[in-house]
């Protein structure tokens, strides 16, 4: 984001979590390597970015600490861009905008990507707000509390 | 996102949701109206985003069918942006948000903003996704299954 976050911004996790992202590139980088891609030319290919936007994307995702550099898997020069444990602490940000494209953009009988579980091949379940007992909420159950000003 | 959809992106449900909520200014302002801000005033003020850009992205989110207009619920001449069934399928995704800057960009002891449930005020369990059959399953245990081209 162009805009600072604000002392208000800072206290609250969402925008700070957009603020670290930085834009929808870099959440597409993120599903990409979540996909198994994990050199530039590959991302580059499969996104259709410019490489300098492709470039300045991974570099701010290395500085903040999303995702790092290693040797390619299989002995050549390259290096291979992979997620930290933070930076695979994004998934179910993916998950979610995931599940929600497939509920609200796609008409009925559209065919779209799928997320499985590898060993089953079967859809993952929808993911679900519980309550710290283990009872599921829905939004208007919930509120935030916000830090004192 | 400036860039449109490639066919390959349009198969995929998280390129297709990025695509529709705009950018992150879009998800902030769910996120205010979420957290009860309805009038376009509030917003701007509890953001400070520049008019000109917080009315292009409600145009852009009613467009989209993520949010209407409703009369002000006070009874004056406001009108008032509320989020349409749409919209608020979007809470999980701002809840992962949530999670993962909780997770991982906060020091030990800095305080941040909670997600609570309304009825206890406890914090919300933290997102967890399930096979089909009620598994937990990390993100090494999933893939996505492509369309062929």
């Amino acid at each position: 984001m162009v805009k600072r976050l604000s002392l208000g911004e800072e206290n609250c996790p969402v925008a700070r979590a957009l603020d670290v992202i930085g834009d929808w590139w870099s959440l597409l980088i993120i599903r990409d390597i979540f996909d198994g891609l994990h050199r530039f030319g590959e991302i580059q290919e499969n996104l259709g970015v410019a490489k300098g936007v492709l470039a300045a994307r991974l570099r701010n995702l290395s500085e903040r600490g999303v995702l790092e550099t290693a040797p390619a898997s299989d002995g050549t020069a390259y290096s291979e861009y992979v997620l930290t444990k933070k930076g695979r602490g994004l998934f179910l940000v993916i998950v979610a905008l995931r599940q929600w494209g497939e509920a609200y953009l796609y008409e009925r009988g559209e065919k779209h990507s799928l997320l499985v579980e590898t060993a089953t091949n079967r859809k993952v379940a929808a993911l679900q707000l519980m309550s710290s007992d283990g009872r599921e909420l829905t939004c208007d159950k919930t509120s935030v509390q916000k830090l004192a000003k």
